[in-house]
């Protein structure tokens, strides 16, 4: 009774200074505008219209058809009717996995994002509406799961290595945080409070023990901080990360290293266990390191980051190379056809490097966004916008790997959010200026961080073309820096700056792998032109990742290629390899194969008997490889891999030096 | 109440048949001498003593250390509590694993295997109290096992795609079969029996559907029906084999796929799946081929056959690559950290392999059973015999591999069996003379097919010398044929036959792969003298197998060798490759050495800078192998291993051409 009191007087405050605040409108995908120890700030979605260009069609799909069906699959799976059914409107037995309200709320969290791009009647109405179901479900206590009740109920918070029970709110609040974002009104966000007022009233240190069991509610937490000013969500993100429970919980070493949580974050030196919880755990860790300056979080999070680029993740940005536990593997553990790559892992890794990079404001990780995003991302949706991967393995023997379906779907709302929250990061601001992180037609209609208003034009066909234009239009004529993100595969880019009139031209080549910082005076109207080297690039892997040995990956910007086999016709491409004979790339853009992608051709070598019917083992004197037959490889773009017939794929192709016309 | 009556009947007409029979003295591993289909037959165990030699060392450990320490293990570990609760003579919860009942049995035959060569009074009372403790937990009914008691009784026979119930039952029989082979003592056999009897009246097409779920039960009805001569067992193992229950027991397509078994066997044309699964399924299907001669099963068998060893064997012998489900992969999926290799499931291939040599007589699955036996089974037991392997990889980064107890500790009794029915292996029969399949120091002491008593003792230093002298003994002068497999691997063997008076002598290069058939009129006291091939032996395998791309593994006799860290010191290993420079191996004898080894030394060239410090990806031009310092590489046979401490291991050695003093 006390304890409910006490909570209503916090929402009381915490209203207030929302209301006080007044900020929705101003917050990006994360709201690091107050967070001391973040170097970059995020704008919020609305102030950045993407036009068209490599994204639009994807977006438009998700809007127009990846929501819908993903809602109507959710509905036709029970997923909406396990919280009816609670309210006593529909008398059906729960369904599915304990955690399926997680995905009904990252759905929403999607259509959230879909609404700070601009208002869409329908789609707010199944917001409310699905609100209103869900809230009806929430109990007085401020609880809400729809697995833990009934007989079920005496159970809760007993299994949190398994139980989802802080997953599943996490994910309210981030949907309802998105939604207040987008909308100002509070109703979910006021429920997800209660539960997360139930929680830090009730469990730490000197009261019940909590473990996050599927890292993602530490994430929730430090965003709950950000808008409501409650430092007390801060604090029970700590407690989470600070691991301390493992005694009263009586967690097992395997638990701990699977769950990514248990022991402090800050004893972490590699990633292990479950992919997408490493990834969250992360994200959350970033999150808290942004409030809180904690030093030891920063170096953990360092040497986290370097052990994943070092060594454990695919060149497409995809991580966690095991389908037993969904784990990581190894150091240098990367197989191709057996990789699990999840797209969940794949977008937390977006996630993490998202924030470390408001972080540190390097722009190492929006490298690595980027290599996620338009990769090991962007492969996970089909480009009809209904089917997704689960995994997104590097090679294929031609298994079916989209499914419109999971009975864990966790990774479609994910992909959707992701989609429908890009505005959100192509752009950010620091003390010093603007930041542009990712390339693509857009307009920001923002203001520097001192207030000057600013609209910066960006007009380019990347990833098919390496150039950007850019004009610059601030308020009025005032001093500051754009820092323009030089990818880190570009080497030999060029900047040049326009200035209207008297037109003059400053070229300069600046450094791959960091952001390019242009410090002058700028008048409306400056435009600045940038010219990517978009030369296809051949890349080899470290010998220590065994399967990648004698092969090659192709890369061209910011796309990752592979063969896929509907393109080569006349052999099996596993007989074929790169010839390496000094000829180059031939690329071709073309409008009408999956969707518009630009192909790159390669010639390559057949072996004249396939390997299939050569024996397992043979001598070492006797070559399996012989000088095959010349034929023309045909590379397209990782992401849309698995659009046509399921075919064979691979994206580290074999080389060799010999061949016969 | 009719039911028990007829059972009764039908094991009073079993018994009188075994007592007619008389011949359980004279029955081997297997006992197809009178299967119509067997071109081979066995001999008994105890007609064959080993000598001094390569396994004479590990066979003592077995009856010495680790019979007896797994024994306590087992009673430490609940396992044959399990049964003395049921009597009420323990009152404890019933513990571990749902499948206990077996690795009990299991060990059991191992301990009727070792009494076959010779009477071991503590460890035939050990027997005896097992067997009463056992069957006093046996049920009237005949039903028999641990687990499914009490409140588990009613779901009995309905989980049977998980319930292990017939696997267990299965391994008691082939246990008290192996007992009575060993002693003529049958009361364990009469309680198989009972339950056997339970099966095939209560269950099949016209009665209740039954299900093996782990495929085991085959190999032991048609061994039941062999020793009894009841057709019924042999009838129940075709119907498990049909697999015609799908329906009935709502099979879905991925536990037909993992259990191997719920879908006709003869239907199958690939292995997948659950490995130890397929490989017991695939031992009871040529089991009941021999007996019955169906060409539908032929057929299958020796499909399934080369697409393990064209795609899905690992050259130990070793099957099972995945961790997931302990299942094969796709054709070529060979991983080597990764690799599963579970100890069972090489036993299960050189279990199959055996009953393949006995049903068509081919050298070729006597080399898969020797390649199993001497690395993918041998590596399974530490040396010291009381340690085991679960999981046999090709490489380790360090981790720990060894253990003394599994919680499914199906692996340990396994290793413990094969070694003890080792000698039963060496040796076949034939209707045209004898088969000597295995070499190593040993006098068989049996007789031909046609009566006359023969005698052979073999004198060799297999597999560290290529020398093997046969004395052949006929009870007198007598035409008939000596088969001597001639190993794949053997190219250039000699075989040399020398009659005592007139000295004379016989050279003959015979054909690698095949049994060398010497047909003669032998005489007592008659000599032959065979040289194999023992030179080291590169090998690669085929491109297709990702991971041994760029790399040889080394093979010396019928021994696969690998680099461990220990005897590399000074270099990481993985940052070592053999130098193929054209010079070749030098091996020594180190008789202090692992229980005393051939170790095989090449030249190798190490890089200077460790790949670990080099960056994951680079541009294709960037080489990361760069000429290296010469060493001296180490190697030692596989299944001798971590023996020492946790340590790197490598099978698949890059190789190189280029390497600086």
């Amino acid at each position: 009774m006390r304890h409910s009191r006490i909570a209503s007087l916090f929402l009381l405050a915490a209203s207030l200074l929302l209301a006080a605040d007044g900020d929705w409108q101003s917050e990006g995908v994360v709201s690091v505008a107050h967070s001391p120890y973040a170097k970059l700030h995020a704008v919020p979605i609305h102030a950045v219209k993407m036009g068209d260009g490599f994204w639009s069609a994807r977006r438009a799909t998700n809007v127009e058809k990846s929501i819908p069906t993903l809602l109507a699959e959710l509905e036709q799976h029970g997923v909406v009717a396990n919280f009816l059914r609670l309210e006593g409107k529909k008398d059906v037995p729960r369904r599915g996995p304990l955690y399926t309200d997680s995905d009904l709320y990252k759905w929403m969290e999607a259509v959230a994002f879909v609404l700070q791009s601009g208002d869409q009647p329908k789609l707010r109405a199944e917001f409310d509406r699905l609100t209103g179901i869900i809230l009806a479900a929430q109990e007085p206590s401020g609880y809400l799961n729809t697995y833990w009740t009934e007989e079920r109920t005496p159970k809760r918070f007993t299994e949190m290595y398994r139980s989802h029970e802080l997953y599943c709110i996490g994910h309210l609040i981030q949907a309802a945080i998105a939604y207040y974002r987008a909308t100002g009104d509070r109703k979910l966000l006021d429920g997800g409070i209660r539960f997360a007022n139930y929680m830090v009233e009730n469990f730490g240190p000197q009261k019940r023990p909590a473990l996050t069991g599927h890292p993602e509610f530490e994430m929730a937490l430090v965003e709950l901080y950000r808008t409501t000013g409650d430092r007390r969500y801060l604090d029970f993100a700590g407690y989470l990360l600070s691991g301390v429970e493992r005694e009263r919980l009586h967690l097992t070493a395997d638990q701990i290293t699977y769950l990514f949580s248990g022991k402090p974050f800050t004893s972490r030196t590699e990633f292990e266990g479950h992919a997408v919880r490493a990834m969250y755990a992360s994200s959350g860790a970033t999150d808290y390191y942004m409030e809180t300056g904690d030093p030891a979080y920063l170096k953990t999070l360092e040497t986290l980051w370097r052990d994943l680029v070092n060594g454990k993740m695919y060149i497409t940005g995809g991580v966690g190379s095991r389908e037993a536990g969904e784990a990581f593997g190894e150091a240098y553990e990367l197989p191709n056809a057996q990789a699990y790559g999840e797209s969940c892992a794949a977008i937390g890794n977006m996630m993490w490097n998202w924030r470390m990079l408001l972080a540190l404001g390097e722009s190492r990780f929006a490298d690595v966004m980027e290599r996620a995003l338009y990769n090991g991302i962007n492969s996970g949706m089909s480009l009809s916008g209904t089917l997704y991967c689960y995994r997104n393995p590097l090679e294929s023997s031609g298994e079916k790997i989209r499914n419109e379906w999971y009975d864990t779907t966790c990774c479609p709302p994910n992909l959707e959010r992701i989609l429908a929250s890009l505005p959100g990061y192509l752009y950010s601001t620091g003390p010093k200026g603007v930041y542009v992180n990712l390339f693509h037609t857009s307009t920001l209609d923002w203001h520097l961080e001192n207030g000057t208003g600013i609209r910066i034009a960006q007009q380019t066909e990347y990833p098919w073309k390496g150039a950007v234009d850019l004009t610059v239009d601030p308020a009025h004529a005032a001093e500051f820096s754009l820092f323009v993100r030089i990818p880190a595969w570009s080497d030999g880019t060029t900047v040049g700056v326009k200035v209207p009139a008297p037109f003059s031209t400053r070229q300069d080549t600046p450094k791959a792998g960091e952001y390019f910082e242009i410090h002058r005076r700028w008048k409306p109207g400056d435009k600045m032109h940038i010219e990517f080297e978009m030369k296809p690039r051949l890349v080899r892997a470290n010998p220590l990742v065994r399967e990648d040995a004698g092969r090659v990956a192709l890369e061209c910007g910011p796309l990752v290629y592979c063969l896929e086999q509907p393109d080569q016709p006349g052999f099996n491409l596993f007989d074929a390899a790169l010839l390496d004979d000094g000829t180059g790339f031939v690329s071709a853009f073309q409008p009408d194969l999956l969707g518009g992608i630009m192909v790159l051709k390669h010639r390559g070598s057949v072996v004249d008997r396939p390997f299939s019917s050569e024996p397992l083992y043979r001598p070492f004197r006797e070559q399996f490889e012989r000088p095959g037959t010349v034929v023309a490889l045909t590379f397209i773009p990782y992401y849309a891999w698995a659009n046509r017939e399921p075919s064979r794929m691979e994206v580290w192709v074999p080389y060799t030096t010999v061949g016969t016309e």
